[in-house]
């Protein structure tokens, strides 16, 4: 609801009035529970977004990766409009981009280094396959398809990934014997 | 200059009264170039955004995918919040949307069309390993860096997509002996 009244008025002219008075709520109840705008945006945002929040563990890394890959083109493409709306209020209001990386970005890497993780226990990876710097290029690339007009990313989007990229990429040491 | 007013208040509510005071001309002189607002905007992203028009040729396949991420990831960092600012537009806007695609991602695609098929035609890479489902990885996962706030991409950034994850990607093919 939040998230509605976000993609419609920005979030400089979204009001916590406006909040409370869609959600039947007094402002003071709305207040309480998220004490400054950003919070309450936030809250919206994660919320409406809907994270998945536990690792897929099919005992594969390769089906793994396109459990999440397709998991996060589902909520990339419902969530277009809303992600456009909360990057450009960022640049705006750097308070909003701190909370979003401690709720969503910090969440996000946790899950992508445990299925990494178990690849290497599996054997199927090095640990120095899991890189620091491009951790999230399965994630940013997906979201950066949905955000961009024309090109929405489907299934097929995500299994070129993980088949002709991710992959290979993850395992080349092994193929340079290193 | 009409950039930084779309940037000040978003396309909504930018006027060709605003741009033409700016610049000291009339509005007739504005509509005349610009017969649309979309249009008056979408000249001046593509124009402020200043695209590299000429696809590196070094020789060496590597190096002109570096250089192609070297300028797009200066060219990301300098532009993020206008970029923000276009894609919340677009999502209002369809005909901007339209307008970009042709402008900007059709140009971009030939650009990243010509290198690779330089590196097909001097032996480095299959012709089937250029793809049309990811032909704007490259591009798309440096801009998302530049606009998801807090890791801002940097030459090691392009150049660990472009060592470790694209020449993996495009030689794959040789490594399989397909």
């Amino acid at each position: 609801m939040t998230l509605r009244l976000l993609q419609e008025h920005g979030y400089d002219r979204l009001t916590v009035d406006a909040v409370a008075a869609t959600a039947r709520a007094s402002k003071a109840t709305v207040y309480r529970r998220w004490p400054s705008k950003a919070e309450l945006v936030l809250a919206a945002v994660t919320d409406g977004i809907r994270q998945v929040a536990i690792a897929p563990d099919t005992g594969s890394l390769r089906e793994d990766l396109l459990r999440l890959g397709f998991a996060i083109c589902q909520q990339a493409r419902r969530h277009a409009s809303t992600m456009a709306a909360v990057l450009t209020e960022i640049a705006r209001n750097p308070a909003i981009g701190d909370a979003l990386q401690q709720a969503f970005v910090d969440q996000r890497k946790a899950l992508i280094h445990r299925v990494l993780q178990k690849g290497v226990e599996r054997g199927e990876i090095e640990a120095e396959a899991i890189s620091d710097e491009l951790w999230d290029l399965l994630p940013n690339y997906i979201v950066c398809r949905a955000l961009i007009p024309g090109r929405p990313p489907t299934d097929a989007t995500v299994q070129a990934l993980v088949d002709d990229v991710l992959m290979p990429s993850l395992t080349q040491s092994r193929h340079r014997g290193s």
